[in-house]
C-alpha cells in the first residue's frame, strides 16, 4: 500500500474556534497610547540636511499666528549636541519671527533638553539654559538626566491672549554622526522601548489640561531609514505609533528618485504620508513627483533657502509663510478627516458589513473594535473615552481566529515580499505553468512539514476549499483502487449507487462549505437551518479529550474504553507537554485506543456493501510525526493529510 | 417584497473556462527577448554621483583579465553629453588600466555613440571619434543618428589571444540635468518603446556569433526612480526586461537610508538585487545594511575614491580590483544559478505540483510554461531554443482563466498598495472588527456595481466559497420567510424534510466545491467520479445562446420558444453589442422569453409540496442593470446577486 503522498497547502481552520481580545502590554515595548484630541505628525526626510527643522520652525510660525494655541516640537534623537540643537533652532527662529511680526498676543516659549550622553552633557555650555541638576543624574547606559531648559515670554503688541511654544530634545549625543554610531562610540545606547516610552510620556504630559488648540510635530533624524540609537531603522522604530507623516523631499538633481524611494519606504511600513514638501532648486521636481503620486498626496515647494544666512532667514520665513499655512491646513484637515472617519467606522461597519460567524444583533455598536493598525502582537485601536478620542493598544490574543499574525519585524518583511511578488508577477494562472514563488513554497513545504511522507503539493485558497479538494481526491482514488468503474455506476440509477463515507473524529470541524460540513458529525452547526442539505456522510470515531481540573491535566476517554478501567496514573499529567510526548504512541493507553479503533473499524470497513468508507480525514493541531501518519496506514485507504497552518513553525 | 440586498465580493468564475496563450506583440513596447547565454546586469544607484560608472569600469578591469572574453557596456541615457560620457570613461579607464598591467593577451576596445539630440550632436568635438555621418541623420523628434565611434587595439605583453571591450552610449543630450528635463528643453524626447527597442537591438547584435564568455552591464542615469527621457521613472521604464540588479549604495552620512529606500523601490518593482556596493566613507554603513538585508544580499565596500584624480585613478582601480573580482563572481554565480533553476523548473513542477483542472499525463514537460515575470499583458517566459536559453515574451490571453491581471502601471501601484496594507495590518480577523481597507472596499462596491440594489457586503475568499455562502444565506432566508421552523423539521426524520432546490441556468458553472456543484445541471463534470455525492439540487432553465455564423450573430432559443416561431430579424444581429442593448429588455423576444419562464416556473414554484425552490442563482457576465435585477423580482424569493469580477470595471 502506498503511503500518503499529498500535502495540501492552505490556511486551515483549527478544531476549536477561539477568540478573545484582551488588553495586555508587551514585555519590551511600552503600551502604545496617544490622544486624538489634536494632530500629531512625524516629520521625515528623504536624506539628511534637506530642511526638516526649517519645516518644523515654519509650521510654528504658521500655527502660532493666533492666540490660545500650543505648538509642541519634539526631537527624540539629536546628534552633534549641544552645538547642533534642532529644538533650540525652532525656539530661536520662532522667537525672532515673533519679534519681527509682534502679533496681538503673547507667547510663552521654552526649550528643554531631557537626557544626553555623558559626553554630550559634559560639553553643554550653560549659556542660555537654566540648569536643574539632580544629585544623581545618571539613568544608566551612559545616559544622564539633564533637565535643562530655557524660556522666555514673547510680548505681543496687544494683550489679546496667550499661546505657547514648547520645544523638547529628548536625547542628545555629542558627535555629529548617525545615532547608532554615536550611541555606540559614546557608550550611551538607548533601547527602542525606552525611547518610545519617553516619547509617549512627552505626548501625554504636554496635552493634559490644555484648553486651546494643539499641534505637535516629532522630527526624526537623518533619512527615513536611518538607524536610531539602538540600530533599529527609524521607520521601524516609530512604527508602533504610526503617526501620519510629512515627507521633506529633495529638490536637487537626483532628488526625485530619493524622494520617491523614501515615500515608498514609509508606505511599505504602513505610514500615511499626507504631504511632500521640499526646497525649490529650479528643477521643477514637483512635476514628476505629483505625477507619481497621482495627485493624491499634495506636493508643496518652498522658496530657495539663501546660502548666506544673513537676516537670520527671517525674509525666507516670511516668504515661505503662505506655503507653511497651506501645509498646516493640509495637516489640520487630514487630522479632522481621520478622526471623524474613525468615529463613524463602527456605525458604518454595522450598516454595510455582514461579518461571518456573527449574530449582528448581539454586537452593539460600542463593541465593534476599530483597528487602526497592527504591530507585532498588538492592535492599535481607536476608542472614545469620556468623549475624548484616542489610539490605544489591544493585545491580539485571537491568533486572528485561525492564523497567527507575524511579529513586528516579519510583518514588514512580509510586506516587502508581498510587494515584490505582486510587482514581479501581478496575477498569473497556475495550471501547466511554473514560477518561482509557487515552486519555492512547494519545495519548502515538502522539505519541512511534509518531509518523509508528502511528495506533491496542491495549492488551495482556504482551508475549507482544501478539505473539499482532499475529499474529492480521496474518494476518486478509492473508487479507482477498488475498481468501481464509472460506467457501471452511470448505468444504475442514483439510489443504487455506492454510498461513500468519510472516517473522521466526532467533534471535529473542517470548514463551512457544504461539502466539508458533510465530513463533520451532527451538531448544532449542521442543523437544517444551517445546512439544509446535510446528511452527515461520515463514520465518526470518539477521540480522547484533555482538560485541566484541580491543577492536573486529565484525559477523558470514550465510553467504550472507559469500561476497560485504565489505570489512573495513565490518565493524569502534571505537565501539558507530557500528554503530547511521542513516547506515548507506544504506551499502554495507545494499545487500548488502537484496539478500540480496530474493533470499531471492523464494523465499519466493509469491502462489499453499498456503503463504503472512501476517505479518512485528520487535521493535526501540531506538526505530524511519521509515527502518527503510519498509525493509520493499516487502513485500506489512500491517505490525504492536511497541513495545518500551525504546522509551519 | 424586498429587493436584493447583498453583494458578495469575491473573485468569481466565468461561465466558460477559456485559456490560450499566444505569442502577440504589444502595440507600443517592443517584444521583450534576450539571450540567457551570458549575464546581463543593470547598474542602479541610490542617488546621482555615487560611482555607478566606476563600478562599471571596475567590472571591465575584473572581467577582461583573461582572453576570449567580451565586456559589453551600455549607457542608454547620457546627459551632459559630449562633455560627460560614461561610456568614454569606461573605455578610457580600461585602456589605461590595460596599459599599466599589460596582460598576456590583446584587447580590441571601442566606444560608440549611436544617437543624440540635435543640440548635443552639434557640440560634439570630433576629437577621437571617427565620424560616419549619414546624409540624413535625423530620425525624428529632434534626435539624430550619430554613428560616432573610436577604437583601439590594446597590445598585450604576449599573444595568448584576444578579448573585446565594447562601450556604447545609446542617446546623448547636451545639458547636465535629469533626462526628462533635457529631453523637453532640447526638444528631443525619446519614447520608452523606442529606447527599449534600441536596447534590445544592442543586446542582440552584440551577443551574436560570439565564441567566448560575455558580460554585459547596462548603466542607468541618476537614482533608481529618476525619470527617463519620456518621464517614466527608470525603475518602471526598464521593468519589462527585469534584468538582475547591482545597486550602488551611499557610504556617506544618511547613505544607509537612501540605500535601503532605493533597494525597496527596486524590490517593489519585482527586481532581484544581487549585490550592493558602495564607496567607503569610514562610517561602516555596511553593518546596518547587511543587517537589514539579513545577509541574503552581499554588501561590498570599495576603497575611498581619492579627491584629487592624480594618477588617473589607476592606483584606486588596482586597490579595488579584488572587490570587483568578488562582485563579478557574485554576478557570475547568480547568473548560473538562475539559468539552471529556470531550466529545471518544468521537471520540478511536473514532479511536485498538482495543477488544478489538469490531466498531468497530457502535459509533457516541454509544454510547461516557465513564467519568469509578468509586465502589463505579457509574460516574460524562459525557453530553450536550439539549446540556447532565452527570456522571451508571451501574451497573456488567458485573462488568468478567471481574472484579468492589471496593466503595467497598475501592477506596480497594486504592489505598493498590497505592501502598504500588509505593513499596516499584517493579518487581522474580521468578525466584530472594522478597519479601513475592508470598509473602503465595501463602500466602493456599494457605490459602484452594487448601486441601487445592494446594501451590504459579505467578503469571501474565492468564487466557489462565495456561492456556498450565498446558497446558505438564500436558503435560510427562504425558510425564515416561509415560516418553515427548524424545530418542526428536527422532529421529523431526514427523509420527510423539505427538499430545497435552486433555480439556475442549464450549462452554467458556479465553482467546484461540492455544494456549488449541486447548483449546476448534470454534465460530464458532475459525474460520479467527479462528485460522488452529487444530486443536482436545482431546477435548470434553458437560456438562449448566441453564436456567430456566416458573419452574422445568431440567437438560438430554447426548444419550447422555438416552436413559437419568432421572426428571423429578431434573431439575427450584425453587431455583437446590439444583442446586449438594454432596449431589448422590452422587445418582442423578451416578452416571449418572459412568458416561457413564467410558464416553466408555474410548474416548479409550489408553495405546499415537500420540494421547494429556495434560491435563484445568477452570475452576470457584465455589469448588471437594475432592469435585469427587477426582471426576477416577481419570484417569491429573496435574491442574492453575485458580483462577477468583470463587473468591477
Amino acid at each position: 500500500m502506498s503511503l500518503p503522498t499529498t500535502l495540501f497547502a492552505g490556511i486551515l481552520p483549527r478544531n476549536s474556534v477561539r477568540r478573545f481580545i484582551s488588553t495586555h502590554s508587551r514585555p519590551t515595548l511600552p503600551s502604545i497610547e496617544y490622544p486624538l484630541s489634536h494632530p500629531i505628525y512625524t516629520i521625515w526626510a528623504a536624506n539628511t540636511s534637506l530642511g526638516k527643522t526649517l519645516v518644523s520652525a515654519g509650521l510654528s510660525t504658521s500655527f502660532l499666528s493666533s492666540p490660545h494655541r500650543k505648538f509642541l516640537y519634539l526631537k527624540p534623537v539629536q546628534t552633534g549636541f549641544p552645538e547642533d540643537s534642532d529644538s533650540r533652532f525652532v525656539y530661536n527662529k520662532y522667537s525672532e519671527f515673533f519679534s519681527q511680526n509682534r502679533p496681538e498676543f503673547s507667547v510663552f516659549a521654552s526649550n528643554h533638553v531631557l537626557k544626553a550622553s555623558v559626553s554630550a552633557s559634559e560639553a553643554v555650555s550653560v549659556g542660555g539654559f537654566e540648569i536643574e541638576r539632580d544629585k544623581d543624574m545618571s539613568c544608566g547606559n551612559g545616559v544622564v538626566n539633564l533637565g535643562l531648559y530655557e524660556e522666555s515670554k514673547l510680548q505681543g503688541s496687544e494683550m489679546k491672549g496667550f499661546s505657547k511654544l514648547v520645544c523638547k530634545t529628548m536625547y542628545g549625543w555629542k558627535e555629529a554622526l548617525s545615532p547608532h554610531l554615536v550611541a555606540e562610540r559614546e557608550n550611551a545606547r538607548v533601547e527602542d522601548a525606552e525611547l518610545l516610552g519617553m516619547l509617549k510620556g512627552c505626548l501625554g504630559s504636554e496635552s493634559e489640561s490644555e484648553k486651546g488648540e494643539i499641534l505637535c510635530v516629532i522630527e526624526t533624524a537623518g533619512g527615513v531609514a536611518s538607524p536610531g540609537p539602538s540600530g533599529s531603522l527609524q521607520c521601524d522604530l516609530y512604527r508602533p505609533f504610526r503617526f501620519p507623516a510629512i515627507l521633506v523631499g529633495d529638490g536637487r538633481l537626483g532628488g526625485i528618485s530619493g524622494t520617491i524611494s523614501a515615500y515608498e519606504s514609509l508606505t511599505l511600513r504602513g505610514y500615511d504620508v499626507v504631504a511632500v514638501i521640499f526646497e525649490d532648486h529650479g528643477l521643477v521636481n514637483e512635476g514628476p513627483l505629483s505625477s507619481y503620486l497621482r495627485r493624491r498626496v499634495p506636493v508643496l515647494v518652498l522658496p530657495p533657502i539663501p546660502k548666506e544666512m544673513s537676516n537670520n532667514l527671517m525674509e525666507w520665513f516670511q516668504e515661505a509663510l503662505s506655503t507653511f499655512h497651506s501645509l498646516e491646513e493640509i495637516m489640520q484637515s487630514n487630522f479632522l478627516e481621520r478622526t471623524s472617519r474613525l468615529r463613524n467606522m463602527p456605525r458604518k461597519a454595522h450598516d454595510i458589513f455582514w461579518w461571518p460567524f456573527t449574530q449582528h444583533k448581539l454586537v452593539p455598536e460600542e463593541n465593534v473594535t476599530v483597528i487602526d493598525s497592527r504591530c507585532g502582537e498588538n492592535f492599535a485601536v481607536h476608542k472614545v473615552n469620556n468623549n475624548v478620542d484616542l489610539i490605544t493598544q489591544q493585545f491580539d490574543a485571537c491568533a486572528s481566529w485561525w492564523t497567527q499574525g507575524p511579529d513586528a519585524t516579519l510583518q514588514i518583511e512580509l510586506a516587502r515580499d508581498m510587494g515584490y511578488a505582486t510587482a514581479r508577477y501581478g496575477h498569473v494562472m497556475f495550471p501547466e505553468n511554473v514560477y518561482e514563488p509557487a515552486l519555492e513554497c512547494a519545495e519548502l513545504l515538502l522539505e519541512g512539514v511534509g518531509k518523509g511522507w508528502a511528495s506533491r503539493v496542491y495549492f488551495s485558497d482556504n482551508g475549507s476549499t482544501a478539505i473539499e479538494i482532499a475529499l474529492k481526491m480521496a474518494l476518486r482514488k478509492f473508487l479507482f483502487d477498488h475498481k468501481i468503474v464509472s460506467d457501471d455506476l452511470v448505468a444504475k440509477n442514483a439510489e443504487s449507487r455506492v454510498d461513500l463515507k468519510v472516517l473522521a473524529l466526532r467533534g471535529s470541524y473542517h470548514g463551512d462549505t457544504l461539502g466539508a460540513m458533510e465530513a463533520q458529525a451532527p451538531s448544532p452547526y449542521t442543523g437544517f437551518y444551517q445546512q439544509p442539505w446535510y446528511k452527515g456522510r461520515g463514520h465518526f470515531l470518539d477521540p480522547p479529550t484533555v482538560a485541566m481540573r484541580d491543577g492536573v491535566w486529565k484525559l477523558s476517554l470514550p465510553q467504550e474504553i472507559e469500561t476497560l478501567k485504565p489505570s489512573l496514573e495513565d490518565l493524569t499529567f502534571s505537565l501539558r507537554e507530557n500528554i503530547f510526548k511521542e513516547s506515548r504512541d507506544t504506551s499502554n493507553l495507545a494499545d487500548i485506543y488502537h484496539s478500540y479503533i480496530w474493533k470499531t473499524l471492523q464494523l465499519i470497513i466493509d469491502s462489499s456493501g453499498s456503503t463504503r468508507t472512501g476517505a479518512l480525514i485528520i487535521e493535526p493541531g501540531k506538526t505530524l510525526t511519521y509515527a502518527q501518519v503510519s498509525f493509520w496506514s493499516f487502513l485500506p485507504l489512500h491517505l490525504f493529510l492536511l497541513a495545518h497552518d500551525s504546522c509551519f513553525t
